[in-house]
Protein backbone atom coordinates (compact mmCIF):
# COMPACT_ATOMS: atom_id res chain seq x y z
CA UNK A 1 0.00 0.00 0.00
CA UNK A 2 2.77 2.39 0.31
CA UNK A 3 2.29 3.23 3.94
CA UNK A 4 6.28 1.93 4.91
CA UNK A 5 9.05 3.42 4.16
CA UNK A 6 11.36 0.35 3.04
CA UNK A 7 14.55 1.67 4.71
CA UNK A 8 15.35 -2.18 5.75
CA UNK A 9 16.76 -2.52 1.93
CA UNK A 10 19.26 0.50 2.40
CA UNK A 11 20.34 -0.37 5.29
CA UNK A 12 21.17 -4.22 4.34
CA UNK A 13 22.75 -2.90 0.93
CA UNK A 14 24.94 -0.78 2.99
CA UNK A 15 26.06 -3.28 5.26
CA UNK A 16 26.75 -6.13 2.16
CA UNK A 17 28.60 -2.93 -0.20
CA UNK A 18 31.27 -2.86 3.39
CA UNK A 19 31.24 -6.27 3.33
CA UNK A 20 32.33 -6.85 -0.51
CA UNK A 21 29.01 -8.93 -0.88
CA UNK A 22 27.85 -7.61 -4.34
CA UNK A 23 23.66 -7.42 -4.21
CA UNK A 24 22.32 -7.31 -7.40
CA UNK A 25 18.89 -7.43 -6.58
CA UNK A 26 15.61 -6.02 -4.33
CA UNK A 27 12.22 -7.20 -4.26
CA UNK A 28 9.06 -5.90 -2.14
CA UNK A 29 6.11 -9.24 -1.89
CA UNK A 30 2.98 -8.54 0.18
CA UNK A 31 1.54 -10.90 2.58
CA UNK A 32 0.06 -14.01 0.15
CA UNK A 33 1.66 -17.20 0.67
CA UNK A 34 1.82 -18.32 -3.30
CA UNK A 35 4.07 -14.86 -4.10
CA UNK A 36 5.71 -15.33 -1.66
CA UNK A 37 6.89 -19.02 -2.20
CA UNK A 38 7.70 -18.57 -6.17
CA UNK A 39 9.61 -15.66 -5.26
CA UNK A 40 11.57 -16.89 -2.55
CA UNK A 41 12.23 -19.80 -5.32
CA UNK A 42 13.54 -17.55 -7.78
CA UNK A 43 15.72 -15.66 -5.38
CA UNK A 44 17.43 -18.91 -4.32
CA UNK A 45 17.77 -20.36 -7.76
CA UNK A 46 19.49 -17.22 -9.04
CA UNK A 47 21.73 -16.23 -5.83
CA UNK A 48 23.76 -17.40 -3.21
CA UNK A 49 22.59 -15.37 -0.62
CA UNK A 50 19.00 -14.19 0.05
CA UNK A 51 18.14 -11.99 3.23
CA UNK A 52 14.35 -11.71 4.35
CA UNK A 53 12.71 -9.04 6.65
CA UNK A 54 9.20 -9.27 7.94
CA UNK A 55 6.39 -11.17 8.20
CA UNK A 56 7.85 -13.45 11.03
CA UNK A 57 5.52 -11.60 13.53
CA UNK A 58 2.86 -13.53 15.68
CA UNK A 59 -0.63 -13.03 13.08
CA UNK A 60 -2.10 -14.76 10.62
CA UNK A 61 -0.70 -12.32 7.91
CA UNK A 62 3.00 -12.97 9.11
CA UNK A 63 3.81 -16.26 7.01
CA UNK A 64 7.46 -16.07 5.95
CA UNK A 65 9.09 -18.35 8.23
CA UNK A 66 6.59 -21.11 7.21
CA UNK A 67 6.80 -20.32 3.72
CA UNK A 68 10.87 -19.86 3.17
CA UNK A 69 10.72 -23.65 5.29
CA UNK A 70 8.25 -25.01 2.88
CA UNK A 71 10.48 -23.47 0.04
CA UNK A 72 13.56 -24.95 1.67
CA UNK A 73 11.77 -28.02 2.37
CA UNK A 74 12.16 -27.94 5.95
CA UNK A 75 9.50 -29.45 8.51
CA UNK A 76 9.01 -26.43 11.18
CA UNK A 77 9.16 -27.76 14.91
CA UNK A 78 8.75 -26.16 18.23
CA UNK A 79 12.23 -24.32 19.33
CA UNK A 80 12.21 -24.79 23.42
CA UNK A 81 15.44 -21.52 23.44
CA UNK A 82 12.96 -19.15 21.49
CA UNK A 83 9.90 -20.47 23.56
CA UNK A 84 11.60 -19.73 27.05
CA UNK A 85 12.68 -15.94 25.77
CA UNK A 86 9.42 -15.46 24.58
CA UNK A 87 7.54 -16.40 27.93
CA UNK A 88 10.13 -14.04 29.42
CA UNK A 89 9.68 -10.95 27.59
CA UNK A 90 5.93 -11.38 28.05
CA UNK A 91 7.18 -11.99 32.15
CA UNK A 92 8.79 -8.73 31.98
CA UNK A 93 6.33 -6.60 30.37
CA UNK A 94 3.41 -8.03 32.33
CA UNK A 95 0.85 -8.83 29.13
CA UNK A 96 -0.52 -12.63 28.65
CA UNK A 97 0.43 -14.44 26.38
CA UNK A 98 -1.46 -15.13 23.64
CA UNK A 99 -1.90 -18.56 21.56
CA UNK A 100 -0.93 -16.85 18.43
CA UNK A 101 2.63 -15.76 19.83
CA UNK A 102 3.33 -19.61 20.59
CA UNK A 103 3.77 -19.29 16.77
CA UNK A 104 6.99 -17.44 17.09
CA UNK A 105 8.47 -20.56 18.63
CA UNK A 106 7.40 -22.91 16.12
CA UNK A 107 10.68 -22.66 13.61
CA UNK A 108 12.21 -24.64 11.04
CA UNK A 109 14.37 -27.56 11.48
CA UNK A 110 17.35 -27.78 11.19
CA UNK A 111 18.24 -23.79 11.22
CA UNK A 112 20.56 -21.70 13.16
CA UNK A 113 17.95 -19.17 14.94
CA UNK A 114 18.97 -15.71 15.38
CA UNK A 115 17.90 -14.58 18.90
CA UNK A 116 16.14 -11.39 18.98
CA UNK A 117 17.20 -8.77 21.63
CA UNK A 118 14.77 -5.88 21.14
CA UNK A 119 11.60 -8.29 20.61
CA UNK A 120 9.40 -11.65 20.56
CA UNK A 121 10.25 -13.00 16.70
CA UNK A 122 13.66 -14.80 16.72
CA UNK A 123 15.46 -15.03 13.11
CA UNK A 124 17.11 -17.65 11.45
CA UNK A 125 19.24 -19.10 8.70
CA UNK A 126 18.69 -22.11 6.86
CA UNK A 127 19.97 -23.84 3.01
CA UNK A 128 17.58 -23.95 0.63
CA UNK A 129 18.09 -26.05 -2.31
CA UNK A 130 17.15 -24.27 -5.40
CA UNK A 131 18.80 -26.38 -8.69
CA UNK A 132 19.44 -23.37 -12.15
CA UNK A 133 20.95 -24.10 -15.47
CA UNK A 134 23.97 -23.63 -14.35
CA UNK A 135 24.20 -26.03 -11.17
CA UNK A 136 21.93 -29.03 -10.59
CA UNK A 137 22.94 -28.71 -7.11
CA UNK A 138 22.85 -24.76 -6.42
CA UNK A 139 21.35 -24.18 -3.07
CA UNK A 140 21.39 -20.36 -1.39
CA UNK A 141 21.17 -19.40 2.58
CA UNK A 142 18.22 -17.74 3.35
CA UNK A 143 18.63 -15.19 6.51
CA UNK A 144 15.17 -14.37 7.99
CA UNK A 145 14.93 -11.50 10.11
CA UNK A 146 11.84 -9.76 11.41
CA UNK A 147 10.84 -5.89 9.61
CA UNK A 148 10.98 -3.47 12.38
CA UNK A 149 14.25 -1.45 11.80
CA UNK A 150 14.57 -1.23 15.70
CA UNK A 151 14.76 -5.28 15.69
CA UNK A 152 16.79 -5.72 12.23
CA UNK A 153 19.78 -3.29 13.03
CA UNK A 154 20.78 -5.38 16.43
CA UNK A 155 20.22 -8.68 15.06
CA UNK A 156 21.86 -7.92 11.81
CA UNK A 157 25.06 -6.35 13.56
CA UNK A 158 25.51 -9.40 16.52
CA UNK A 159 24.21 -12.42 14.62
CA UNK A 160 24.30 -12.23 10.39
CA UNK A 161 27.21 -9.71 10.13
CA UNK A 162 29.88 -12.35 11.67
CA UNK A 163 28.55 -14.94 10.00
CA UNK A 164 29.07 -13.23 6.26
CA UNK A 165 32.40 -11.75 7.48
CA UNK A 166 33.26 -14.99 7.62
CA UNK A 167 31.68 -15.30 4.27
CA UNK A 168 33.20 -12.21 2.22
CA UNK A 169 36.95 -12.54 1.46
CA UNK A 170 37.27 -8.84 0.15
CA UNK A 171 36.14 -5.21 1.48
CA UNK A 172 34.76 -2.67 -1.17
CA UNK A 173 36.03 0.77 -0.76
CA UNK A 174 33.37 3.35 -2.36
CA UNK A 175 34.67 7.28 -2.29
CA UNK A 176 31.80 10.32 -3.55
CA UNK A 177 34.25 12.81 -5.97
CA UNK A 178 31.68 16.04 -5.46
CA UNK A 179 31.46 18.17 -8.90
CA UNK A 180 29.55 21.03 -8.11
CA UNK A 181 27.35 23.34 -10.29
CA UNK A 182 28.45 21.59 -13.98
CA UNK A 183 25.88 18.71 -14.64
CA UNK A 184 25.61 15.63 -14.91
CA UNK A 185 26.38 15.35 -18.12
CA UNK A 186 28.84 17.95 -18.84
CA UNK A 187 30.43 16.05 -15.89
CA UNK A 188 30.77 12.66 -17.38
CA UNK A 189 31.80 14.14 -20.89
CA UNK A 190 35.26 15.12 -18.40
CA UNK A 191 35.21 11.66 -17.08
CA UNK A 192 34.54 9.42 -19.88
CA UNK A 193 37.75 8.05 -20.40
CA UNK A 194 38.12 7.02 -16.75
CA UNK A 195 34.04 5.55 -17.00
CA UNK A 196 35.17 3.87 -20.53
CA UNK A 197 38.45 2.15 -19.45
CA UNK A 198 37.08 1.08 -15.84
CA UNK A 199 37.34 -2.32 -14.48
CA UNK A 200 38.20 -1.58 -11.03
CA UNK A 201 37.22 0.76 -9.65
CA UNK A 202 34.01 0.84 -10.64
CA UNK A 203 32.74 4.91 -11.44
CA UNK A 204 29.15 5.98 -11.34
CA UNK A 205 28.25 9.53 -12.23
CA UNK A 206 24.92 10.71 -10.13
CA UNK A 207 23.64 13.90 -10.34
CA UNK A 208 21.18 14.80 -6.97
CA UNK A 209 19.76 18.99 -6.59
CA UNK A 210 22.69 21.65 -6.32
CA UNK A 211 25.50 18.72 -6.63
CA UNK A 212 26.89 16.14 -9.53
CA UNK A 213 28.82 13.01 -7.77
CA UNK A 214 31.12 10.42 -9.33
CA UNK A 215 30.99 6.94 -7.06
CA UNK B 1 24.65 0.37 -2.40
CA UNK B 2 21.88 1.34 -0.38
CA UNK B 3 22.95 5.39 -0.40
CA UNK B 4 19.47 6.03 -1.96
CA UNK B 5 15.98 5.75 -0.19
CA UNK B 6 13.72 4.60 -2.48
CA UNK B 7 10.76 6.79 -1.41
CA UNK B 8 9.45 6.88 -5.53
CA UNK B 9 8.24 3.04 -4.84
CA UNK B 10 6.41 4.19 -1.56
CA UNK B 11 4.61 7.09 -4.07
CA UNK B 12 3.78 5.26 -6.92
CA UNK B 13 2.29 2.40 -3.98
CA UNK B 14 -0.03 4.77 -2.53
CA UNK B 15 -0.86 6.00 -6.23
CA UNK B 16 -2.32 2.81 -7.65
CA UNK B 17 -3.90 1.54 -3.94
CA UNK B 18 -5.86 5.49 -4.15
CA UNK B 19 -6.75 4.34 -8.10
CA UNK B 20 -8.14 1.09 -7.24
CA UNK B 21 -4.27 -0.91 -8.71
CA UNK B 22 -3.33 -3.89 -6.84
CA UNK B 23 0.47 -3.89 -6.77
CA UNK B 24 2.13 -7.28 -6.41
CA UNK B 25 5.77 -6.47 -6.61
CA UNK B 26 8.13 -3.94 -6.11
CA UNK B 27 12.11 -4.57 -7.09
CA UNK B 28 15.03 -2.93 -7.40
CA UNK B 29 17.96 -3.37 -9.81
CA UNK B 30 20.83 -1.64 -10.68
CA UNK B 31 22.30 0.17 -14.44
CA UNK B 32 23.15 -3.65 -15.33
CA UNK B 33 21.69 -4.32 -19.05
CA UNK B 34 21.79 -8.23 -18.67
CA UNK B 35 19.58 -8.28 -15.32
CA UNK B 36 16.86 -5.07 -16.34
CA UNK B 37 16.12 -6.67 -19.37
CA UNK B 38 15.74 -9.97 -17.83
CA UNK B 39 13.68 -8.26 -15.43
CA UNK B 40 11.57 -5.87 -17.45
CA UNK B 41 10.61 -9.37 -19.27
CA UNK B 42 9.78 -11.54 -16.14
CA UNK B 43 7.58 -8.33 -14.73
CA UNK B 44 5.73 -7.56 -18.17
CA UNK B 45 4.84 -11.01 -18.50
CA UNK B 46 2.85 -11.53 -15.49
CA UNK B 47 1.62 -7.95 -14.78
CA UNK B 48 -0.79 -5.71 -17.12
CA UNK B 49 1.18 -2.52 -15.78
CA UNK B 50 4.83 -2.20 -15.16
CA UNK B 51 5.82 1.18 -13.60
CA UNK B 52 9.91 1.67 -14.08
CA UNK B 53 11.53 4.79 -12.54
CA UNK B 54 15.06 5.94 -13.01
CA UNK B 55 17.94 5.59 -15.48
CA UNK B 56 16.73 7.77 -18.21
CA UNK B 57 19.69 10.23 -17.57
CA UNK B 58 22.06 11.43 -20.03
CA UNK B 59 24.95 9.61 -18.83
CA UNK B 60 26.17 5.84 -19.98
CA UNK B 61 24.98 4.33 -17.19
CA UNK B 62 21.22 5.53 -18.07
CA UNK B 63 20.15 2.50 -20.22
CA UNK B 64 16.81 2.00 -18.73
CA UNK B 65 14.45 3.43 -21.93
CA UNK B 66 16.95 1.37 -24.60
CA UNK B 67 16.72 -1.75 -22.57
CA UNK B 68 12.98 -1.39 -22.01
CA UNK B 69 12.43 -1.23 -25.97
CA UNK B 70 14.55 -3.95 -26.57
CA UNK B 71 12.63 -5.97 -24.48
CA UNK B 72 9.40 -4.43 -25.99
CA UNK B 73 11.03 -5.35 -29.62
CA UNK B 74 10.62 -1.81 -30.58
CA UNK B 75 13.23 1.16 -32.39
CA UNK B 76 14.90 3.73 -31.08
CA UNK B 77 13.92 6.85 -32.77
CA UNK B 78 15.15 10.85 -32.80
CA UNK B 79 11.98 12.76 -30.88
CA UNK B 80 11.83 16.27 -32.44
CA UNK B 81 9.35 17.64 -29.91
CA UNK B 82 11.70 16.02 -27.12
CA UNK B 83 14.66 17.68 -28.64
CA UNK B 84 13.64 20.99 -28.63
CA UNK B 85 12.03 21.03 -25.33
CA UNK B 86 15.83 19.86 -24.21
CA UNK B 87 17.51 22.82 -26.14
CA UNK B 88 14.81 25.28 -24.57
CA UNK B 89 16.11 23.86 -21.08
CA UNK B 90 19.43 24.39 -21.89
CA UNK B 91 19.32 28.19 -23.64
CA UNK B 92 17.28 28.90 -19.89
CA UNK B 93 19.55 27.59 -17.75
CA UNK B 94 22.43 28.62 -19.88
CA UNK B 95 24.54 25.82 -20.21
CA UNK B 96 26.11 24.07 -22.88
CA UNK B 97 24.15 20.85 -24.43
CA UNK B 98 26.70 18.02 -24.66
CA UNK B 99 26.85 15.62 -26.89
CA UNK B 100 25.21 13.25 -24.05
CA UNK B 101 21.94 15.12 -23.89
CA UNK B 102 20.93 14.31 -26.85
CA UNK B 103 20.69 10.93 -26.09
CA UNK B 104 17.65 11.88 -23.78
CA UNK B 105 15.35 12.61 -27.45
CA UNK B 106 16.34 9.36 -28.72
CA UNK B 107 13.09 7.21 -27.73
CA UNK B 108 11.19 4.06 -28.53
CA UNK B 109 9.10 4.26 -31.52
CA UNK B 110 6.17 4.03 -31.69
CA UNK B 111 5.38 5.23 -27.55
CA UNK B 112 3.78 7.72 -26.02
CA UNK B 113 6.07 10.14 -24.96
CA UNK B 114 5.55 11.89 -21.27
CA UNK B 115 6.94 15.13 -20.79
CA UNK B 116 8.88 16.23 -18.10
CA UNK B 117 8.60 19.58 -16.67
CA UNK B 118 11.09 19.75 -13.89
CA UNK B 119 13.65 17.83 -15.99
CA UNK B 120 15.61 16.89 -19.12
CA UNK B 121 15.07 13.38 -19.49
CA UNK B 122 11.47 12.55 -20.68
CA UNK B 123 9.21 9.71 -19.84
CA UNK B 124 7.56 7.37 -21.80
CA UNK B 125 4.41 4.50 -22.05
CA UNK B 126 4.46 1.61 -24.58
CA UNK B 127 3.45 -2.12 -25.06
CA UNK B 128 5.50 -4.94 -23.87
CA UNK B 129 4.50 -8.17 -25.43
CA UNK B 130 5.01 -10.55 -23.12
CA UNK B 131 3.98 -14.43 -23.19
CA UNK B 132 2.86 -16.20 -20.66
CA UNK B 133 1.72 -20.03 -19.83
CA UNK B 134 -2.40 -18.36 -19.89
CA UNK B 135 -2.29 -15.70 -22.45
CA UNK B 136 0.32 -16.37 -25.75
CA UNK B 137 -1.21 -12.73 -26.51
CA UNK B 138 -0.29 -11.10 -23.33
CA UNK B 139 1.16 -7.78 -23.24
CA UNK B 140 1.93 -5.27 -20.29
CA UNK B 141 2.13 -1.52 -20.41
CA UNK B 142 5.50 -0.35 -19.44
CA UNK B 143 5.69 3.67 -18.16
CA UNK B 144 9.08 4.90 -17.62
CA UNK B 145 9.73 7.78 -15.87
CA UNK B 146 13.26 9.76 -14.24
CA UNK B 147 14.53 8.72 -10.97
CA UNK B 148 14.19 12.18 -9.04
CA UNK B 149 11.09 12.54 -6.96
CA UNK B 150 10.86 16.09 -7.86
CA UNK B 151 10.26 14.47 -11.67
CA UNK B 152 8.48 11.72 -10.54
CA UNK B 153 5.52 13.86 -9.06
CA UNK B 154 4.53 16.09 -11.19
CA UNK B 155 4.72 13.52 -14.55
CA UNK B 156 2.71 11.12 -12.63
CA UNK B 157 0.09 13.54 -11.88
CA UNK B 158 0.23 15.26 -14.80
CA UNK B 159 0.72 12.87 -17.70
CA UNK B 160 0.25 9.06 -15.71
CA UNK B 161 -2.49 9.54 -12.85
CA UNK B 162 -5.01 10.57 -16.30
CA UNK B 163 -4.17 7.36 -18.56
CA UNK B 164 -4.77 5.12 -15.35
CA UNK B 165 -8.07 6.47 -13.97
CA UNK B 166 -9.28 5.55 -17.18
CA UNK B 167 -8.00 1.86 -17.07
CA UNK B 168 -9.25 1.59 -13.22
CA UNK B 169 -12.66 0.42 -12.55
CA UNK B 170 -13.18 0.79 -9.22
CA UNK B 171 -11.51 2.88 -6.15
CA UNK B 172 -9.89 1.15 -2.83
CA UNK B 173 -10.78 3.16 0.59
CA UNK B 174 -8.55 2.33 3.71
CA UNK B 175 -9.15 3.22 7.23
CA UNK B 176 -7.37 2.91 10.18
CA UNK B 177 -8.40 1.72 13.83
CA UNK B 178 -5.70 2.22 16.23
CA UNK B 179 -5.87 0.51 19.43
CA UNK B 180 -2.86 1.71 21.78
CA UNK B 181 -1.72 -0.38 24.48
CA UNK B 182 -2.35 -3.88 23.42
CA UNK B 183 -0.09 -5.97 21.52
CA UNK B 184 -0.41 -7.31 18.04
CA UNK B 185 -0.94 -10.35 18.97
CA UNK B 186 -3.68 -9.94 21.68
CA UNK B 187 -5.18 -7.19 19.28
CA UNK B 188 -5.55 -10.27 16.40
CA UNK B 189 -7.17 -12.22 19.14
CA UNK B 190 -10.28 -9.87 19.68
CA UNK B 191 -10.72 -9.36 15.98
CA UNK B 192 -9.64 -12.73 14.34
CA UNK B 193 -13.58 -13.58 13.61
CA UNK B 194 -13.56 -10.46 11.33
CA UNK B 195 -10.04 -11.61 9.79
CA UNK B 196 -11.00 -14.74 9.68
CA UNK B 197 -14.26 -14.12 7.53
CA UNK B 198 -12.64 -11.56 5.36
CA UNK B 199 -13.26 -10.81 1.83
CA UNK B 200 -14.06 -6.96 1.29
CA UNK B 201 -12.73 -5.35 3.14
CA UNK B 202 -9.32 -7.38 3.98
CA UNK B 203 -8.08 -6.29 7.16
CA UNK B 204 -4.06 -6.69 8.10
CA UNK B 205 -2.74 -6.00 11.63
CA UNK B 206 0.18 -3.59 12.15
CA UNK B 207 2.32 -3.26 14.83
CA UNK B 208 4.42 -0.03 15.25
CA UNK B 209 6.14 1.42 18.34
CA UNK B 210 3.64 3.13 20.37
CA UNK B 211 0.56 1.35 18.81
CA UNK B 212 -1.23 -1.51 16.41
CA UNK B 213 -3.59 -0.61 13.91
CA UNK B 214 -6.00 -3.08 11.61
CA UNK B 215 -6.11 -1.90 8.42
Amino acid sequence: MGHTLNTNAGYIARELAELGIPSYRQTVIGDNVDRLLLQIKESASRSDLVILTGGLGPTTDDLTMETAAKAAGLPMAFHEESYRALTKIFERIGRVMTENNMKQAVLPYPAEILPNTNGTAPGAMFDCPAPNDEDPQHAASLILLPGPPSEVVPMFTLSVRPILEELAPFRFRTAYVHLIEIGESAAETRVLDLINAQINPTIAPYASEGSVCSV
